[in-house]
């Protein structure tokens, strides 16, 4: 057996700071008004649990205000726990930017990142979160998938050289913006992260991103895990057909059981980050919600780990449905069959 | 406001039988082994909860045996609460049963199911539950859309006539076994009920086929049962992309207790009949695991009526979440916001 | 047999103009640059094909340049097929317009589309194409499914007995921006129409949304066309899974020749309009390509319409491949099997 | 560019022998009778085209017919192109072959598996195709991921070490008859083959599985194709959300013209093998229309090579939709923006 003796790693929760702010989609173009960055940092820092903050550059944090986001961060009491390279809403990589088929872009996009990893550097940020939105195709027969993959990998590897101390963190989705993405799937992305030869390049696994891509995501998660690559959490819910980004639990159930407890069993000790689109509800506390059905989830996978190891040795869907079920029902949960 | 005062009424459950028998899939020929007709019956007679049986024409239910069928239920306390024609595993209808392009076959398929109403009436069982798998078609340009949902009308309106006191329950699923079905989602199916201009054509919602659909199934319900046509319901679990026929609860858990409520909102007396394909695990088990999740989901649901009438009222998904989440764990519930 | 002659009815091709303009996500907030509405109109106008104009709301008409816009119409031989009021992209209808729970809203929802309604009587517009995108919900537990459908019933039939000469053309959309919409299927959206005992309350087509929805297109057509309730299209491509709004053409093939043979069994006389959502490409001219392979498609369909009958009336995947497959490569087409 | 010159590889066509036999589904266990093995060999060898055969172990091959096998194969002028193990209709394998929970019956797929590469060996057959279709899991929290992968990984270290001469294409598939495979996608399925450190364990990329996957099958040859681990491709149509194995081309038509093309760059010198399950039409008649279509799609692909090398570096989608309607419509092509 690879089972490893989890020990109970304390759970740290964080917010990507955008959550809070203004939602748009293709058709309206904002359903809220727009805080400022110190409002939403002032929200973010009063929500019970969050102790870490992820910034989304150029949106949130860039060279110019990175001392005062850093003053700012301290007197709240926050950590940094991730930059996120804007990649994704500007114009300027529109059609693609670590895999464009402008060189000048690719350059651009790469150095715009390295600026964010010295500002991660300065803020004491352990962790760069790529999500390379626009790097992909929409149409079949205009993209060379050969050549522009290995444009990414070119990048990443540019990238993870000059910042060995910083973990680069790859986070996959299937489509959109694009119809296709090139970092789309945890294999798919594993691999990529792999062919870097890079120890700091790897995956931040989004729950909603994993589920769209037909994925088990607690599966996604022991995959990575056991390689050693899983460095990042995105948290939120959907229906499974796309990525909604709605509060945790309030679709499934056992799934978010499932994956907190193969964190533990790859010993995950990064943070739990909520990554919501809270289009038409209030954000801070529609966050808040997510946090307190994961620490619910928690509490229950954590107290009944020795059952939950005996269902899976079992491989019993019955014996499963039934400890699930007493469990979440708060009754005495006896794995017998 | 449409809202009806709901009052209690007392579930009662139910089975297909055959869901104890043995389980093939288009590999595999067969998992398991092929029990009796009574075998099944004891075992379902076994299970607890179970008030009811379905019973699927030809395999477990014939012209011949209806005597014999009739004793052995009386024998066990069980009601034959549908019978399910086999309009989709008999090879005559390979090519559709009611919507055929040869007249002949289409002929037969109706009278098989006036055998079946016949058997039906002899057994006081009140509805004949239709699941007219083979009415579809696979490849374009290979069906008049048209001409045979017109077949489909014809066959129904006749057999409505002619049984005025069974309810002819339609069980909708968009595809499987043909790539699509002609009764595929609850609106075009309810359109082809009503259009019958019979009272006793409506609806048997498969939770499992509904969600396939892309549909909400407690909007389904709601739709259905607001039209009074909702007829029957069977219940399991999927991953929301096909018929898997899980145990209910083993993925989701707020959807049931969504369905469950409105099935209140619309006063369905009616069966709660579970629909599983236990493939590899222990039927009788896996329909009492499916029933005892129901049995907690109604319990919580029931139990804060009040509030989840405020909830769906105020329409904040985040009342929402926090009143499910303090339901399901079992903490006092505040709706306040 | 139901099949009517088809009588050749001339194609007529339409766009909405907002197709010409800016697009943007809810990542990027615009990946182009806005033209005026009169540059769209003229860029409109010097596309092959398109003799007519989609309008949306507010965006591109209200009362005040009403005028202005029949004056333009007129110059550039544009004519007014249709006005799309702005549902979706008003913050005031953000969680429902004629579903809204405020009595207020759903008033002025209704009081705007008649401001639409009189300036296309104004126009000489025959058709209203109803797409409420925010009319449905996110979360469960968060809207009164039976009372919300009642209130789209009272809108419709408001409008539709105020303005009885003119078509009011729903047009169904399974989810976005909505996790799930109340017009979402051909099936429940054609039940609505029905519902409201109004004859000039019919069906919008998107051949995109039809296919999310697990919908064939050529069967919703059908079943619409022969309801006598199809009052409009819209045309685009699509991956299947998502609302792409990419070139006709660019992926499917006989899909669209079957829609194109069922829009004359139904004798269909409407728009084809195009509906795409050009992201990143230019606007006019991925227009102008959907159109093309329209024509090619109808002109293949129209050439082999007794070969495709026979298709239809065989049954025959096989031979229904061998005919496309003839028809398509431009070899003589035998219908033999 | 890592573009490489292509030459024009002559392309090679087989067929699954199975595909020419009995078809069922779980509800109906045969639409068809069955033929012997001689004679689907025979029908196999009448379609015009066809030069290989797959197939099924234990089905059509084991120890005690190899020599009566050779004998009708070369009597037949056809070859053996691969041999695909029974690890998914054997009852025996109803919960993991080469991943079971149980010893034994992991050592048994094994065995069993090494019994067909001796078959394979001694028909001159270069490939074993592995669709280990039962290996994953049905239930959450029911299967160790890692350990159960680890096994996968250790048999075919075991076979591919044993085998040096023979190639083991893995041919993953997202789910069925499992609601999970171990082999899902191209990315797990490659990082499988690379980690076990054997250079003849590579891919079978089977068109529909991958378009199930969310794939996008061209791009799945590209990154299999350049990792030189592309050794064996099925082909079927079908509408995106399921595995229905239909006639190539029934459905879509640029996909193909893309995956063709890909084919070419990577220099892919294997089959092109049909792999559909007819489940109501005539086989042999159903086989041959699949490779109809892709004689047509590579004469234009191949005629157009320059023009598609144009468009994809172009980038333009308008670009691509008018060169690939130009030639699908036999019209002359010319690529200029």
């Amino acid at each position: 057996m690879c089972r490893k003796e989890s020990k109970a790693v304390e759970r740290k929760y964080s917010v990507i700071l955008g959550n809070l702010g203004n939602t748009k989609d293709r058709f309206c173009g904002g359903y809220k008004t727009n805080p400022t960055t110190m409002e939403m940092l002032k929200q973010a820092a009063a929500i019970e649990y969050v102790k870490g903050i992820e910034l989304v550059g150029t949106w949130d944090i860039d060279v110019d205000n990175a001392k005062e986001m850093k003053r700012a961060l301290d007197d709240l009491g926050l950590q940094c726990v991730s930059i996120i390279p804007d990649l994704f809403a500007n114009k300027l990589y529109w059609k693609g930017a670590y895999t464009s088929k402008e060189a000048a872009v690719r350059r651009q996009a790469i150095d715009y990142t390295k600026q964010m990893c010295d500002v991660a550097e300065f803020l004491g940020c352990p962790t760069i979160n790529i999500w390379a939105g626009q790097d992909g195709y929409d149409y079949l027969f205009t993209a060379d998938y050969i050549q522009e993959r290995e444009y990414a990998r070119q990048a990443l590897v540019e990238l993870a050289e000059a910042y060995p101390k910083l973990k680069f963190a790859l986070e996959y989705k299937p489509k959109e913006p694009r119809t296709h993405s090139y970092m789309a799937r945890l294999g798919d992305t594993l691999l990529l992260a792999l062919s870097t030869g890079c120890d700091n390049v790897g995956i931040s696994i989004d729950t909603g991103h994993s589920v769209v891509a037909g994925e088990n995501v607690a599966e996604a998660i022991a995959i990575a895990g056991n390689a050693g690559r899983l460095f990042h959490m995105h948290f939120n819910d959907n229906y499974a057909f796309w990525d909604d980004d709605m509060i945790v639990g309030s679709i499934h159930s056992v799934p978010y059981l499932e994956m907190l407890y193969w964190l533990d069993r790859v010993q995950y000790a990064g943070w739990l980050s909520m990554d919501q689109y809270p289009y038409r509800e209030d954000a801070a506390s529609a966050i808040k919600e997510s946090i307190e059905w994961l620490v619910w989830f928690d509490e229950l996978q954590r107290t009944h780990k020795e059952e939950l190891d005996e269902v899976i040795r079992s491989g019993d869907p019955v014996l499963m449905s039934k400890t699930l079920r007493q469990m979440m029902a708060g009754k005495e949960v006896e794995v017998r069959w």
